[in-house]
């Protein structure tokens, strides 16, 4: 029993992400081991292969990025234990799933460790607000904008005792190769013709994927390194113009500057781990001994017009996701991937996160910068049922009775049953 | 790889959901096997012994209504493959976990299960409405009340070819067994000295719970049944009325009529499966020789106390989460548990999906009926960091550069830092 919280989560590959750490030492809060659930044959005709979903919003704070944080918290714990550290402030700057995250396993150490989230006043839905808040974070409203946030996280981390969760914490990276571990596990550590599909942001992911396959590699778990898409959307795609020059020697990275995209997370001009791109892409080709990462680039219109596709066929799927599933189809196209292979798409976090997007949608509310028009077959709206004949139909406190009531229910349900074409028993 | 559908998921348990169901028509999208989190030592000191929470918010629709489905779809795919039917409308009327488990898994089979859901116009919010519009289910607007809706299913399902996937669903149920299984295998089926906490709403979870350990008794995976204890709010107690009454002869079953409740899955005043309850309770105490099913009830005010404590200590509970807590603290308190057993707390949905009754507390903006008045020491609100004595500050569009950026950072910093009582390098 006591040995519950080592033997599960991502440190079941305790000695591929930190040997260092004593077994009680790590945190479990329910992270990792996230289900991959293969897409039915409607999806599979469309992206023109076999693939599969894996939900990385079905961690405890609903993305992948407790991996990242179990893991940095499970270091932490084990310097506060060891008496190197005392009264950690666990801080960061940002609206979405990082806070939630770091806001969450810094919780589970209530007078230990504190977290704080800056965010830019009036900014932020009470959706961003309400994981941070409910897991006790102190929240502060900055005025300005996000990246006056940040500049004020670094003047904290450089002038006073905190612990810094972001993703230049080496620890966060080590958790986040997990998600290489178990797609090798769940697919009986077969990764030839595999092909993994992620979204690129601040490029902590990618790198964090890449790594992991070739330790696996490297210690003889797996023979075989699966092929790599990463995908940037239109609006923020430094990696993929970087890697649009053949030629390595002739490759300058420029940043750029973002626009709006639906991709939150990957609304990222100049990713922090280019560098560690750079050097990993080219190991990573090197070992599979000819190109084996490829990036693609997608539009807005697509990441929307695939999510809403993938959870009208029994996805749960972020925009994330849908930028993986348009990646996908982009890399087909191409000849990236072919007929034959077998895919696995990142749904980096839930679609409940994403629930304002698919109202924008299904409204047709998108500010023109997002260059997202709905697709009329996607649109899902609610229908109000009330015959023009109906005289009278029930209202909160008015109840129908006796004849009235059972007049409503025959004449509504056999609305219904035209509206959707059901047939009688 | 073409059997990952079958070994994955509730049907890892196949003899004892439906032996009857071939491999292939297994569906799974990632129901079932959800974490379970052990409590610090902090909620272990408030609850008076050792308790983990079983996060089925963690399932693929966020609750714990997905073990049923992928039960009950599953059959239906089977029966569908037999040619038994065909055009099948999944409909219900829930506005919760149950109409987004059923669009989810309906979804699966686009073009082959169709899913309606009916609400009652005007008394949905956005985030009820997000699931099964995103899952494609057409959402019919009903004039009155929930109680009319369910008057229109009910005549929908005695009149057209529709599939009731309403807990009447017996396949439902024994998907739902499931979370049994998983944890007497999370403990290594050594359930002696184990305490199982569950919310009763309609009751069809209990009596999932209680059969599924019986199963796992009759059949000699485990040798001990746990205890159970089945927890109501005061606004919708039935069940713990029912067995307030020590004798069993002498015990009447009467309807409540409900209160408005945070815990919306159980405010039911007359629960379908309570003839079931009654049977299954008496099997349970006789096969463990003593009584071994208890009930508590507990407060409005105490469940969203608990949830939000829980959440403070590194738990995603959701009102569902915080009713068991309440529950075990009381059955401590009346003797029904002692200090060395162990307890297992139903999360039934995931946090994100009870946001809106965080920030009513947060806010103190209960409505009077709910009974629930905020403990300063719970609420947690963002703060405005803005010094009177700054001049300048950014603001979008408006940015700040060279010195006085520099100042605001330094002033906002030492703001944050003297409110978090910081200390310098």
């Amino acid at each position: 029993m006591l040995n519950i919280p080592a033997l599960k989560g991502i440190y079941r590959y305790h000695e591929f992400i930190g040997p260092v750490l004593p077994l009680d030492a790590v945190i479990y809060l329910g992270e990792g081991h996230t289900p991959v659930v293969e897409a039915n044959d409607r999806l599979r005709a469309m992206a023109g292969l076999r693939f599969y979903y894996k939900n990385d919003g079905q961690n405890p704070s609903a993305s992948f990025k407790d991996r990242g944080m179990a893991s940095a918290l499970s270091y932490l714990q084990y310097l506060i234990r060891q008496g190197h550290v005392e009264d950690v402030l666990a801080i960061c700057a940002s609206t979405g799933d990082t806070s939630a995250a770091a806001a969450l396993y810094a919780s589970y150490f209530q007078g230990k460790v504190k977290s704080a989230v800056l965010l830019p006043r009036g900014k932020v839905t009470p959706q961003q607000l309400a994981q941070p808040l409910g897991s006790g974070a102190a929240v502060f409203e900055i005025p300005g904008v996000f990246d006056d946030c940040m500049k004020i996280v670094e003047a904290l981390s450089e002038n006073y005792r905190v612990a810094l969760l972001n993703s230049k914490n080496a620890w966060r990276i080590l958790g986040q190769e997990s998600y290489s571990y178990e797609i090798a596990q769940n697919f009986e550590y077969d990764m030839a013709e595999k092909v993994v599909v992620v979204p690129i942001g601040n490029a902590g992911n990618i790198t964090a994927v890449i790594s992991g396959f070739l330790k696996f590699l490297d210690t003889g778990i797996i023979t075989h390194l699966p092929k790599i898409i990463g995908v940037q959307s239109e609006h923020a795609n430094p990696v993929y113009k970087y890697y649009l020059e053949p030629e390595a020697e002739k490759r300058k990275f420029e940043a750029v500057a973002v626009r709006p995209s639906v991709a939150q997370a990957a609304m990222i001009g100049n990713p922090v781990s280019m560098p560690r791109v750079i050097h990993l892409v080219d190991a990573y080709n090197k070992k599979s001994g000819r190109q084996n990462v490829f990036f693609s680039e997608v539009t807005e219109q697509e990441i929307m017009d695939c999510q809403l596709t993938a959870n009208r066929n029994g996805h749960v799927a972020c925009t994330h996701g849908g930028e993986c599933l348009a990646g996908l189809i982009r890399a087909r196209q191409t000849g990236q991937v072919d007929g034959h292979e077998t895919a696995i798409l990142d749904s980096t976090a839930h679609a409940l996160k994403f629930s304002g997007f698919q109202d924008m949608y299904f409204q047709n509310q998108f500010p023109p910068e997002y260059e997202v028009v709905p697709d009329p077959k996607l649109i899902n709206t609610p229908q109000l049922v009330r015959p023009a004949d109906l005289k009278h139909v029930p209202e909160p406190g008015k109840p129908l009775y006796g004849d009235e009531l059972a007049h409503f229910v025959r004449r509504i349900s056999a609305e219904i049953a035209t509206l959707l074409d059901l047939k009688k028993i």
